[in-house]
């Protein structure tokens, strides 16, 4: 299997190249946010790298420099975690597509390793680029590409740093999990409020908790909420498989549709 | 029944009474946009505010005048839609919240008339309201919180001028409704694609579309996608109840919380 | 006569064939502010509203949704107010327009019912107007447009709910109009500063307020400055037709003139 | 007479010394901005800077550097002509009285030698001055305050370039005055429009023209309207006198009144 | 030798005039910032209008009007200092920049007075300025022109007020020039620290000094660092003379240059 | 000797350690950028990181995810190159730091590893965190950082893609180099103008070129200027350790100093 195209190890004619044979260009974009005390702050940036890099290898799409930081405003409860101004990274997504659009490429996948928090700004961004820009863009997020499998795997609902997540970076990462610190924290049932996006109820529109309403999950279980302890690296390779499958579907998806 | 508590039509003297009686401001916000033949541009603001209408009536909340313009870079398609930038959006929001807060109000719902396309921007608004501003605010969108009553209705799915907003019109509007006028369209099925909060297949995240998508259901509805022509005054009461209970819930929910 | 035409009550179809009837849009922009004891905080938007709704009963114009809020820093002295940073009024009332410019409106009368404040930034928004977009753009206010009537109706200055303001309201709103709660309140003269377009010594240029400076009226007449005690319908008649016939007659000529 | 007390002219202890002394500043702003044949691009700020000596002669007031850059989007059809955006003319004037009211200084009064173009973007800088840093500001403009003089010395209304300007100019800056250059221009009467402050019909607001609209005194008169051909060096003197003076009673006011 | 050629004393005639004769628009910026017990506020502006005027003379140049202020957030440590945020100064050269051409200038030359803390803004400025506008555009820094000739003088290092500036302003402006009031103050050297552009060793980059680190040249020499008690007038001579005739090369060598 | 403490890798209460430890964090930032037919465009981000890596070893400062993206609006001649406009560059600095100084962290050492063009926008970020958060922060540049050693390796003056760029490449990433595509340029000697801080003749101040006068490089070379046939692994690595051990020292120096 080829390796993964990252643009940043190519030289300029390397990227032209590649981008012939590939019109398709992923952006992987993640977060730099404290993840409890068993996963790296790093983790959503790395989930959305190795993302990237297992459909790059399928589709042969070249990759974009991630970009590490992302919109972490209730994470600010706990060290580490570093947020960015939701209109500071709408520029920069849409800078970085109008950059590589100015060199011919028309079709962009962002990828989200952050789940929920960074749609917003990146709607806004995508929305302008299509417009202005004239190209076409998808914003992949692993919570929404995922609502097939995580019943399948009897994972619970969406949290953070919980199985689903835990289970990823196990396989995906083993040497940045830390086993012996996983804790577990399951928050109460909140009526009308949910996160995750395969939630069946009446819920309102998600907002960024405030600190306030952190205190209790990093009180419990040091930032998380949901089952980490379940864990496991068997069912992390499926999920993971399952969006890299679905991440080269959308890839290949894109490339045949000319427009 | 009491009547709707419009900010605009009280003195000063009595928004500060009704402040102390209820804590809790709606702010109804929608869009001016086209709703094909047979639905009128305000459709999502006259839907906003017959919501927050509804919900003061049973809970004594104070409705703020409405923001008649949202983000609808799309339906720019068709004449009479206006769409204003995001960032003007988020500011206009932040602004109102800001001044009331500011004369004591500490709990506000941001009704969304305009299904998912404003949400993206409300959730910036509303974040920096909460950690700046100290405020609690909750966004109230009829999508995702009819997920329950919609299959119960036998409505389709979340569409544009559809049956579900249509028959919510005819039953709140009667005499804005353009019965002759009805088209219905149902787009072909773009897999890992949808806008509907309830759907639960795999899907990427929602963005707004270009113009160009937007052509077939020009061409084919006057800009409508989904099945007006089966919209009906009964479930349209049902419907419309169904939120104007759940607004109430989410009023009285914030009320009792005392923090 | 034929009903004042709201953009919003209309479909895209009705809008595109009252646009080709008559090309002139009016916007009403006013404020939602405190205007003492006995009239509605909504008092500019309604204003500027009426006025609206007579000049396109006579000449047909459309008028758009209305714009509830606007620039009243001073007047967060009192609850209820709510002010909004010139800038991102600015960016809204260029947003309106240009949305509409792109459907082919090419002349525009913004009525400000908030006089002096919102000129300001009206006159920003407009010239950029004007000069990016290619429209014709024109500002109505009352208190510019009174200048002649004013003195033969024997009103006083133009202060703040004052008795010019209060026979307008008392003649196109009586059921907004608290009778019982009418104070008085005339200001000491400053030398040098007023605030009136009619004035005509020397002045400084007006600035809106501190709220240190609104203090007194605050105090003594619950936000008033002016005679509201001597509001008369009869007078509010005579104003309000004075200026709804200026109003058409702006948009005739606007209408006449092609270039 | 003392001499004007420029503070680009004084050490940093000399400018201590000078603000205990009086502490009013006086910031100068005008344009860079065609004037005709007979007058040069400078002299709105020439205007601002000689009132501003005049009264800084007569009270001590120090005088902050001049800002010779201001809004002339119309004046743009000739050379020379230099305009800056409001928003970033409101950035300069703020941060300006900003750093001066770092210093100590709590009362400005700003000279507006650009007569109504400047004073929208002027009045927004100075309510936000006022309100986030508690100064005291004042805009002083030759229009606004001449209302009294000007029918005195028989001159006719407010153009550009005009007999009042011109007059200045001849009195205050002789050797910058062109005689052999100069032509007249009234233009055509038109109803419900003057940027005069004095006018006494009902008027529109101003807008700046547009550059389309500029085009007739530009053929006609190089850019002028009015009647520079009757500019009179002693009214000149007279209008210089009475401008001063006033300015002396405006610093003179702020400074006893001790808030 | 014919007279500077300052664009604020033109009529726009007699401006297109000049432009015709040499295409090269010189603009003088500045700062108004504390500059010791001897060497006024306005000092940097002082010395670009200075370099503006004697290259004037020999090119036939037109210099715009000055920007008085700059970017000196380190210098608000004493009275009379301003700083303007460099997001406002860009957005001024950058408008000053369009608007001249539109009118058909290409060159530009920005004299920077203020030394090192001007130089970043300054280079986002013109640099949006060559790509957006296709204009040509320089900067003229005293202390990058005179690596060459400050060692045959025998002046010590770049610091502030130091032997250069006040040899400089002795010559040029002797009448502001405090003799009286000269301090010394050699800083401790700073290992990989300096502010001078011909320092040859291993540094860091330039940050502007925060408020705390200039309290030593404040209390020891009233804000200055260097030996301007060395100062002298011919020596100041010789260096303006020097500044000029570079400052002449590069607008000829603009000139010369046709693309 | 320990590996490199990079920010992303590391747990939060990891990071809290680690701070403790070392209260200096390095933040790397490059640029994605075209460097000829022999270096990756993401030449700049690897050497900041390299260093970063060297310089954490030596001292257990933490490293911060890199910044990849940079400001290059010159290099977009050739494909590849993304740039990103200064304001959001300024405003992601800012944010980085913000967000790590709320966690306690209170010095910090910007890496940029793209030479000059980073600078001016960098010095904004850095001048406003040190202001506004009170923290201290150095920028810390390979071309100002080897002023001594450049001249002892024989290396040319700073091109791009040069001698001394590319010997550190082939030291620090062999496997990233393209031996067999380096091609040499040597541009024309021009007077006053050069982009090397080493260089001691007069000069104007840099602004980024334009992509017109990036063409002949382009060319000639490919994008490079500079020769980098001379370059050295054995050099590199002198090179490489000087720079290192410097950070090391200014991380040292700025633990010691405690304020």
């Amino acid at each position: 299997m080829p390796s993964p195209k990252w643009l940043q190890r190519m030289t300029w004619e390397e990227f032209k190249l590649n981008l012939e044979r590939c019109d398709v260009i992923i952006i992987p974009v993640g977060s730099t946010e404290q993840h409890g005390g068993h996963l790296p702050l790093g983790t959503d940036t790395f989930v959305a790298n190795t993302l990237a890099e297992g459909a790059s290898e399928q589709t042969g799409a070249i990759i974009a420099p991630p970009v590490w930081y992302g919109w972490s405003p209730h994470h600010m409860v706990l060290p580490g975690t570093v947020t960015i101004r939701p209109e500071i990274l709408i520029g920069l997504l849409f800078d970085i597509i109008e950059a590589l659009a100015h060199h011919g490429a028309e079709k962009f996948v962002v990828i989200n390793g952050h789940r929920i928090v960074n749609i917003s700004w990146m709607q806004i961004a995508c929305e302008k680029a299509q417009r202005v820009l004239g190209i076409r863009a998808a914003i992949f997020d692993p919570s929404y590409m995922s609502k097939e499998i995580v019943p399948e795997l009897e994972f619970g609902p969406v949290g953070h740093g919980d199985e689903i997540e835990s289970s990823h970076m196990l396989y995906s990462y083993p040497e940045l999990y830390r086993a012996e610190k996983v804790l577990d924290y399951i928050p109460d049932y909140k009526p009308l409020l949910s996160a995750d996006p395969a939630f069946q109820g009446d819920t309102l529109c998600y907002i960024p908790s405030t600190i306030k309403n952190m205190e209790k999950s990093v009180k419990v279980a040091k930032g998380i909420s949901g089952s980490p302890s379940r864990s496991c690296k068997r069912k992390g390779e499926r999920y993971h498989k399952h969006l890299v499958q679905r991440l080269s579907e959308v890839i290949n998806n894109m490339q045949e549709k000319e427009e």
